[in-house]
């Protein structure tokens, strides 16, 4: 597994039109510039097609949002590992709540993003879901209750207590396992807030790819976070 | 959760025209007729279509091969727990490798099948997968290796190691569940096997089913079980 | 096919509480009642665990809610085209929008219908879906804008010129196919209405089942149709 | 819609390694180079994450392999239309044989894509769902009977029936869209005879992404094409 340092913060690009295209290339390279300022990992994960664009053109981590459990072959419009690794990203997303997996299909994909050295980084909704997601012993696990996702209401505030157990029934399970928490993280406290309940760092989406100032806010965010490991 | 006692055998009529419609029943009433000869728990899990027709016809435990995580509403072509419960089933499978699903739906079949007091049965591929499984707390797992599923080549002769693997993981992470293997049970030795190797009983579908002597062979493989509580 | 006449009226019970298990065959009665008292033809679709309770407690014509696009054997979890011809049903509804399906799977589900002599029922979401769904020939297409479902507004009042548009595309690919409306289909003129606008009945779900006097509603639905063939 | 001259030769790169990051690009620099040689149009759809790699690369036009029937916004994991379009590509294939889609997709797919000035390409597997394809209108229809993918046995020799089936009834449903065939599709002449059966041209994959001298495969298509339109 490529080295991922923690705690860090991880900008989920999803497929909002201010973080397409070129536009998500500026985003990874404000990021870029924040990492190296304050010496906080910062990864991105922009969508498939500005993969390899963002990849090539930045050196902090970047992430793949999404990959399907398939070889290389005849699997038109899918998304291989060998694709993802190649375009130069460090891992992928798996099972986010806006691209929901198989039990099944979940195991593959972590399964082969480890053989291929890339980092599996699996989204679940809650503190048994994520218990279940530690189980396959991917990289790392990230909580985020879909309900919060895109609300600004922070999960660290607004249920705390779902990552607090989170954290036990993950510990229960596995202590090799990072921990992430998202939904609703969007002030720089927010990113402290995760940290003192067991997190390893946050996920986070909207807050920075719609932020009137995302160069502002990231280096806030990160600036809460030194000194935390 | 309705009382099953285990050991246990359950027979998976998939969608098989040996077990179709009247046939059902036929099957289910031998399943019946030897549980009570043998004293062991046999339970049978015929399609939606036939499962009010076997639950009706019979005492023994009818499970359901599926169910949606859905409400009672506008969900058309759908498989409610509601349902489920109402034609007199004792709960239902999840996940079955021939049915896969998301590990969010999963977990919510689990939930909804305890608040409405019946069994959760989650199908699993392999150890790996079966611990997650167990994570999500269901009353059994069942870890069927899809690639033995319908060969006559019992999970407990061709890969042992997943089963020993599958309690062992199982048991990292909770007592609680009772496990069961599958894929390939075809003959007596085998739910005998199943048991020493640390199983509460098998899951079998193709050679119940298709055999040509269903009485003979459940009556015998039972038999095994006797005094092995 | 099984003869169906038109104008018809289809009930379809959805995973609705009330028409559950009992209370399905309750209101399958209703229908029954109504049907042979004004000679209107009615038909009704439960769901699939109360498919064979109903269509054996009547003599209307019943239809499944949807089938899947394989064949007898190892599908758990599925309902197979035999299993509901077995349990009594004429037809089935196919690709509801509740339940859509790939335009590969409509085509083996309105092929493997017509194998077993049974009547297919595509639903579509507007003209266009309409027509595409003619095209691959079933025996009826049911129009249903998804965002009226539910909602007490009829197409046929809402969006009159939906049902035209559809009917003329449809008519430009096939003349053989019949036409339903559905979607908000709730009082006594809506039926008639929709027959107007060129249809040969209609599909309705929750205002029927909801109704707090179905027989009532049924009975006015069906008086409305009476000589309009 | 973008122009594309017809006869048109497509070339799906699908997710072989063989057309995976730097070597998608040579492959797609040798259409362009025999595109331009012999003025035949030639098309390339290479994997999403080599997409605007490619795009940026060659002149002649890129199709994307898949689009998801999504807005801009929250969709992790998703393909927009948007995104292909800010890549480069002219156009999308939608429902290929390894990425089937519900027909309400599609609809929404071809849609997007016109909205958009995109072109879209919807593949269907015979006869029956290439007329309920045509029927949406998009501006070509790919008829591919899967059970001939990737075994270099042509459509147009093993199954010319389809190809002209295929032609015959989308042409009873509009005049105006482009027909292409493609399954098997291995040989100079196959391309040839592809045009005698009245489509517009072919759709291939393996075949050229595996090829020993793709350039000198290609050359020898293009040239069986010259003077054909």
């Amino acid at each position: 597994m490529p080295t991922l340092r923690f705690p860090a913060i991880i900008l989920n690009f999803k497929t909002y039109r201010e973080a397409t295209g070129e536009a998500a290339l500026t985003l990874a390279k404000i990021a870029e510039k924040i990492s190296r300022e304050t010496g906080v990992e910062i990864a991105v994960a922009p969508q498939h097609i500005d993969l390899h664009r963002v990849a090539s053109g930045i050196s902090i981590p970047v992430f793949a949002q999404h990959v399907d459990p398939v070889p290389p072959g005849g699997y038109t419009g899918h998304v291989t590992v060998e694709a993802v690794k190649e375009a130069g990203a460090v891992g992928s997303l798996v099972n986010h709540s806006e691209r929901r997996l198989r039990l099944s299909d979940i195991r593959e994909c972590v399964a082969k993003l480890r053989e291929s050295g890339l980092v599996s980084l699996v989204c679940a909704g809650d503190a048994v879901e994520s218990s279940a997601a530690a189980a396959m012993n991917p990289d790392i696990v990230a909580v985020e209750p879909p309900e919060l996702i895109g609300t600004g209401i922070p999960v660290s505030r607004a249920k705390p207590e779902v990552v607090t157990e989170t954290v036990e029934r993950i510990r229960h399970v596995t202590q090799r396992v990072r921990i992430l928490c998202g939904a609703g993280i969007s002030g720089p406290g927010d990113v402290e807030a995760a940290l003192k309940l067991g997190t390893d760092g946050v996920l986070l989406a909207s807050a920075y790819v719609k932020a009137k100032d995302p160069e502002g806010l990231l280096r806030e965010m990160a600036g809460r976070l030194l000194g935390k490991t």
